[in-house]
């Protein structure tokens, strides 16, 4: 919300406290302090309304028409002028300054629409370094084509027996579970088939399911998906089971979003509306479908052809995805429901694949410690080195990992969503027109900036961030609080009539949307918290083993930055420690490419649930240690500098 | 079918040959050979009437009312005078004369009634003296009562794999598996029950369902039941799993009787009529819910008492109770859909048992050599002594294994229903008022009989049949060849007007049912066929294992023969072989006592498995020395009386 939103919504306390705001055409009224915008009016209405950016006005999906009253606020480029004219509004820029009388459009209803395949898509497709050898490609789902030695009196065993025998043979599985359907269809099948058929085959650990036996050969298509199930985003992936590849991506926003942008906020929603489970158990579904179908339309596949999902995501949404109630995740002792649940037939979820096709999910670890982690660890190998590695998911949370092939701790810090983006001044997502690179030459030049997609500017994504703070530490406009320098003489730094001040990026006539970019003081402070909980959090877990930084081997570093993350910057301003940045390594979203690896192989699969097993997890939020060390690091780079060596060499001192 | 009866269909040959008979109030009319009884129009029709007894006129549930029209045949002691006049008639012994309009009685269309506890069933109770050690009772359904220490900081575990650990130490199961919506349920109940709760777990091979978790101590009250699916009975056993004990039993008549006597005939059915394989099933279901429900109204249980069902039975009936298509049964080569399926949900099946309860099926062999042959092989223990066993499980086919812990083979013998009391002028099964045991002082003279409960005799059941042939060949009434000696000044012998022979055991004045109760000729020469069908089975197997009867430690005879089987006799006509008769025993039902085994024993369970995948079946019906055999057989005791030294003797040779 920009500085004209925000005064606005403090003026005019003499008029009435509060308004009241009927939504039609659901009939439903509610009563809200004066000033509050309708989208805060409908959710506390329970009235839904669309809001991909979860009411950052940069989406432009929640606009609705207010029928009656005053609403404050500025104008959208979203709207035309014909729609400003009919009294058309973004439900979360205008504020109501009376009773309202307001009409909820039927395509603002319309939940988590597809985006367009998502310029990150592309990235996390590209994720094909990781670790993988040939012969551990048995995908949890398989398909066997089979030819049947035809009954005769000497080899009279019955239908089943005979396909489990020859099925045994050829896929090495030996303990096979059938429903009765599959079975009941089976001679007719095979005799139909000449005794020539697919057998698919699902991985249930100790059991292998066979899940359908089609005539002829359809063993080469065979097509699974993983999804990284972020609080935010959900990115989904199209393998191909046979060729052990990724065919294609697509991601969406989260349609949660609306309900809260963490994970407590959702939690609480749950745990307050009477059929709220079903209803995020729905929503999220409904995401995982929106993406296959995009997938399937783009690669133009029947919904028979796609036999598993293997879903990696924070332990909360693994539990709205299955629909267990997420309540106690938030409340001590923090206690989920399950972290290593069985796989589960899809269509019972609401998951549309093939109807006999199961839905896997990544084991999670603890209540705030999920299955993404998990999959981020099987997807780096670092359950697998000699050396100690560190990986660090910077996401709504930052997750921390530590360990090796003998032992692994990980722990969970409370980050907020700065890096992604969100809640910030200009902030968006690593999608077209995000600013994930930059230099300045000095206070007033830019030497050089990208954006995702090569758009114009329209914001500023977590990378983008990075490269901004220290570039503004290294030239001294802000100084090693994060205090904006405003005596110096540089026409990019403003202060607002409260006296904040600014640091403007871009100018509004730079900018894809006409509005300037800049990064505020509060901004600032916010990144400086999330950088200084993720690096207290590592610094407390590498004492409480007794390590130093230099005895690790390896730093990645995940998350949704984009397709880039300037390391030396990342050092800089202290968000990762001062290591050499030939140790440290950016490895993008490893959710979804553990997901995948799990996918490709039973094997892989079986290891995730070791690595959850075998996991220690490390509780902050009960460590006081974790509040002094969050303390010293809330400076660029830390309050100790002598820890920052090469940050003290760029920084002159 | 009596000799009145029965010489009634060939009078009148001048008249129409074919009447229209309308069923009301289907409206189904049909189109038959004049004389054809009215069951038998309509089954033809379609139209369902009762007919538990498969139309022998022994039940008198068939009774319709002839609303126009003339039939002609007996009348019956189940209908009263009134009834009589006012047109009823027994459908299976009233033959249709002239075009018939025919009203069946909504109490003629009840499927397979719940009889009173059979006589037969105490017995089947009675066979605890098989062996089973205290160690093996480990049910296939089992219920733990377990107390969780409650969640803590330092232990926060999610619900689900704090009870699978539990579960685990005291169950030794390792892999678990559970539905998504037991699953859901687990938070509250554990909370709510304050930690301690009882698991329900099914066993599945590799993996342990947890099939329900309840608040509470509800493991002492844990409850399954054993079914043999008899081609013509249905018998149940209730079992207590936490005891180890068989609780009570009911007995019942297949609904499927009116289908077809044998399984052949039934398989033909399903094959013919579009829904048939689905009424079939349904049918078969019902007759397992009818005894279920008889033993929990008789114990006082709820439907969620019951946890379990393990069922054996011939292949076709257990294709028939999953809804299996039978057809390739019947055909060359022979060959079955499932031998070993899986378990299954219960309630997928129709049998109403806990909702989340399952079905367990014994294993086939073949499609000959069914379920009640292993459960038979499990309950006599043939597959784990040293020494040489045969088992010869005598129902409408003959079945017969040989062997040891090392190797076992089996063989069907297709002996007819004779012994079973059935398709013989006054046959019954064993129950009251079935003469099972008889003793002649000379040829006009009883030296003594019993029949089953004491009740005046109404019929001969298998164990009557093989004294009655025993005593009639010891006197010579009957010679070697099985024809009835004529010449014999004897009152008990009469000839038919068509010439044919017969035996009067009982007069009219002396039996429960005021007619004669007889062996007729052709009744002796099915008993014959059956028996040299049964021998020459055994002696084929025998000979091409290059075994002699001498090398087998014991013979067993299974079968529902009633509470008694005069084995002596046995042998001196030629059933059984000429052994010590210390070493033949008359088992029982070891179907249903294998299936008992089973279900309170995973090992056991497992253990049939094996039985059946390590059996060697041998194909008689190809086998060209098996009618060589079987015409030598059809001899009393056989052509080679040398092979019958006990006998020779007996007989005075």
């Amino acid at each position: 919300m920009n500085d004209d939103a925000k005064s606005k919504k403090h003026t005019g306390a003499d008029k009435p406290a509060t308004v009241n705001i009927l939504f039609s055409p659901d009939g439903v009224g509610v009563e809200v302090p004066r000033g509050t915008s309708i989208l805060a009016a409908a959710r506390k209405a329970g009235v839904f309304i669309n809001s991909l950016c979860g009411g950052d006005g940069v989406c432009g999906k929640c606009r609705v028409n207010v029928r009656l009253g005053r609403v404050r606020g500025r104008t959208s480029e979203f709207l035309t002028r014909d729609e400003i004219r009919e009294g058309f509004v973004l439900a979360c820029e205008a504020n109501a300054e009376s009773d309202l009388v307001v009409e909820i459009p039927e395509t603002s209803r319309i939940i988590g629409e597809v985006r367009e395949a998502d310029p990150t898509a592309a990235r996390f497709s590209a994720d094909e370094h990781l670790p993988r050898s040939a012969e551990e490609l048995r995908p949890l789902f398989r398909k066997h084509y089979i030819e049947l030695t035809p009954p005769t009196l000497e080899d009279n065993t019955a239908d089943l027996e005979r396909l489990e025998f020859e099925l045994g043979k050829v896929s090495g599985d030996t303990e096979f579970q059938m429903g009765l359907k599959v079975i009941r269809r089976l001679p007719e099948t095979l005799r139909k088939a000449n005794w020539k058929v697919t057998a698919s085959t699902a991985y249930r650990g100790a059991l292998t399911e066979i899940t359908d036996v089609a005539p002829g050969n359809t063993a080469r298509k065979n097509l699974g998906i993983a999804v990284d199930l972020g609080t935010t985003t959900v990115v989904a992936q199209l393998i191909d089971l046979v060729a052990g590849q990724t065919i294609g991506a697509a991601a969406k926003y989260s349609a949660q979003i609306p309900y809260g942008g963490d994970v407590v906020r959702r939690i609480l929603y749950v745990a307050r509306e009477p059929d709220g489970l079903a209803q995020f158990q729905e929503l999220t579904a409904n995401d995982v479908c929106m993406l296959v179908q995009e997938l399937q339309d783009r690669y133009r596949l029947g919904i028979g052809d796609i036999s598993a999902v293997v879903a990696a995501g924070n332990t909360t949404m693994m539990h709205l995805l299955l629909g267990l109630d997420p309540n106690e995740i938030r409340r001590e002792p923090y206690v989920g429901v399950a972290y290593g649940p069985p796989p589960f037939r899809a269509a019972e979820l609401g998951i549309k694949i093939d109807p006999r096709g199961l839905l896997y999910c990544m084991p999670c670890i603890s209540s705030f410690v999920g299955a993404d982690i998990v999959a981020g660890v099987l997807a780096t190998g670092i359950h697998k080195r000699d050396k100690l590695s560190i990986l660090i998911d910077i996401g709504t949370n930052g997750e921390i990992v530590i360990g090796n092939r003998e032992w692994m701790m990980c722990a969970s810090a409370s980050a907020g969503p700065a890096f992604e983006g969100s809640e910030s001044s200009c902030g968006m997502r690593a999608t077209a027109g995000a600013l994930d690179h930059i230099r300045l030459a000095d206070c007033e030049t830019l030497l050089s900036f990208s954006t995702v997609g090569d758009s114009d500017p329209t914001g500023i994504c977590g990378s983008g961030y990075v490269d901004l703070l220290a570039e503004l530490l290294r030239l001294g406009i802000i100084d090693r609080t994060g205090r904006i320098n405003t005596d110096m003489d540089c026409s990019r730094v403003r202060v607002r009539k409260d006296n904040v001040p600014e640091f403007v990026v871009f100018g509004a006539d730079e900018t894809g949307h006409g509005k300037d970019i800049f990064l505020a003081q509060e901004d600032i402070l916010n990144l400086l918290r999330a950088k200084a909980a993720i690096y207290a959090a590592t610094l407390i877990m590498i004492k409480q083993l007794s390590l130093s930084f230099d005895e690790i081997d390896e730093i990645m570093v995940a998350g949704a930055f984009g397709n880039y993350l300037d390391i030396e910057n990342a050092v800089l301003i202290g968000l990762l420690p001062d290591v050499a940045a030939t140790k440290i390594r950016f490895v993008g979203n490893t959710s979804i490419a553990g997901a995948r690896l799990a996918c490709l192989s039973r094997q892989r699969y079986a290891e995730a649930h070791e690595i959850a097993r075998s996991m220690t997890y490390c509780e902050l939020s009960t460590d006081a240690k974790f509040m002094d060390e969050f303390v010293s690091a809330s400076f660029f780079p830390h309050t100790d500098i002598e820890r920052f060596p090469s940050v003290m060499a760029k920084l002159g001192r």
